[in-house]
């Protein structure tokens, strides 16, 4: 008997992992490597191809391929799926990724933004299976803030596929300049990055004996995770860096509940992980601001009672594994109806 | 030869509006009515009733009734269509409006908020038809600030209806207090409401002699149209408030824009009307603060380039008929599949 398969790509900017998904949610065979950014585009294509195409040759004799899926970091403009300025993949400004893996694989992929693809699966295999709903936004707290939305089962791309940029949406509107041409952008308060400079302002402003500006003397590429555990240790200093984190994703996440009323959002990422140190800030945040929101539950902080329904704010439950969930689930997804 | 038709209700704090509807778009009778809201909430929905039984009894000789729409101040709370605390309708907070109707008229019907069904409108019989597209945001600059999103034809309505409250996005964070528990919020600086409240502040932190002072002494019921008309006529102080009801607009439409990337947005109600005033400084922070919409049109000011596509913002086109256009189409949209 012939099974069916798809095929799903996570290409990163430091790994890259190809994977065989067999009914629709078992991952089967798996191929993990490093991503050859310093060897150019045109090396890690090859590679990528190559190990699709290793795999399409394995498994064809045992069922049909439904389908390639391939995440990639963002922005991408779709539906040509052009690459603009990924700030994880430097030098990739304008590259046509769809049309370079089409033309070596010799078929059509579905691609999309690695946080379209981890919202995806946190919809179908994450938090979003554990609450029963087809509906999230998700942030992904990394080294920016990416977001993904899905309505109904499937990712919402927008116009252009630029849908989902809510990491920009300004929370401090007279705030610091983003990467992006404005300013007080959420990621510059909830991403690893933003953790970091929000330190170092800190220590500029505070006093030299601090256990935070004593951290930084010692060790100059200190981490967003090591201001957590300082955090963690009870360091006020410290802590207030998160609150304020809190806060901002607080503020951006009312804005969503305000716009879209889903019944769940969920957080990801590395940064995601802080979960305790910001979230006491976060969930007073977006109490304050919900418009429909108000009460809390009896059992725990996590769930805002409605008179219908309830908003869920949950962390990722996926962990690395979204990326290549999601995007090997892609073709399965498309099988199930046309996007919103 | 029988047609189809509908029937539409337009049902606001002062006017009642029912028509029929013919081959998806034309209204060929009409009943307005003054909303007789001090008789109660059982004579308003009483003459609503019997102006559509009316009607139904007319036409249905001359064809099968498709459905009726009922579009109504919100929130509305849904499937159950339950008002909770409507501004526009004091008094009728937690009042079970669709069931009282349907009680009545012994058929389903289909309910809407008004902001909802003046969205749906625009997109079928207005802006959305003219720049030939499926997918809108309208924000309706009224007593309050009203929202509605259309994607791909049907009105989104989230988990419980709650969806399009973009009107509640904080744009001050640590502004005034809003109603609705929140602090900054959008309303309060983009609506009548809040630009006479911007006004008086204005005049309370200023001298006793500029031209809004004498209009608030002349004239202390002053409206946001008296001030949005000495702006007109050059008044420095009048006009500052404009460009801080277009900050305003333009960071909300920001947010928008960078979360749900749609091709249309679309800015109605009273208030609309002064765009000359408030025009320039919203577009102004929206160019800046969109995440991937720099350019302008070498043509115009309301179109923000973008490499594919457009991102079009603009006044809405059917002003008071919004209303019943969008509630009589309601079920000849439902017609067209299951929302989205």
């Amino acid at each position: 008997m012939t099974t069916k398969y798809s095929i799903g790509v996570d290409l990163g900017g430091t790994n890259l992992r190809v994977a065989v998904m067999r009914q629709e949610e078992t991952l089967t065979e798996s191929v993990s490597l490093r991503t050859r950014l310093q060897e150019g585009r045109d090396a890690v294509i090859a590679d990528l191809c190559d190990a699709v195409a290793a795999l399409r040759l394995r498994h064809n004799a045992s069922g049909g391929c439904v389908g390639i899926g391939v995440g990639t970091p963002g922005p991408l403009e779709m539906p040509e799926g052009i690459l603009r300025r990924p700030p994880n993949l430097p030098g990739w400004d304008g590259f046509a990724v769809r049309a370079a893996i089409e033309r070596r694989l010799g078929q059509p992929i579905l691609l999309e933004s690695d946080a379209n693809v981890a919202a995806l699966a946190e919809a179908r295999f994450g938090a979003g299976k554990r609450f029963d709903v087809d509906s999230l936004c998700m942030l992904t707290l990394g080294t920016g803030v990416g977001n993904g939305i899905v309505l109904h089962g499937h990712i919402w791309h927008g116009m252009s596929g630029m849908a989902g940029e809510a990491g920009h949406i300004a929370v401090v509107p007279e705030g610091i300049p983003c990467g992006c041409g404005s300013r007080g952008c959420l990621e510059l308060y909830a991403s690893a990055t933003g953790l970091r400079r929000m330190a170092l302002e800190s220590i500029a402003a505070g006093q030299a004996q601090t256990s935070l500006a004593r951290l930084a003397r010692e060790n100059p590429e200190f981490q967003a995770k090591d201001v957590a555990h300082l955090a963690e240790g009870g360091d006020a200093q410290a802590q207030a860096i998160f609150t304020e984190m809190g806060r901002c994703l607080g503020l951006t996440l009312a804005a969503l509940v305000n716009t879209l009323n889903l019944p769940l959002y969920v957080l990801g990422g590395g940064s995601a992980a802080a979960w305790p140190l910001f979230a006491p800030a976060m969930q007073r945040e977006l109490h304050e601001r919900s418009y429909v929101y108000r009460a809390t539950e009896p059992t725990g902080q996590e769930c805002i009672e409605h008179a219908r329904g309830k908003t869920h704010l949950v962390q990722a439950e996926l962990g690395a594994d979204s990326g290549i969930l999601g995007a090997a689930f892609l073709p399965w997804a498309e099988k199930h109806g046309s996007s919103v």
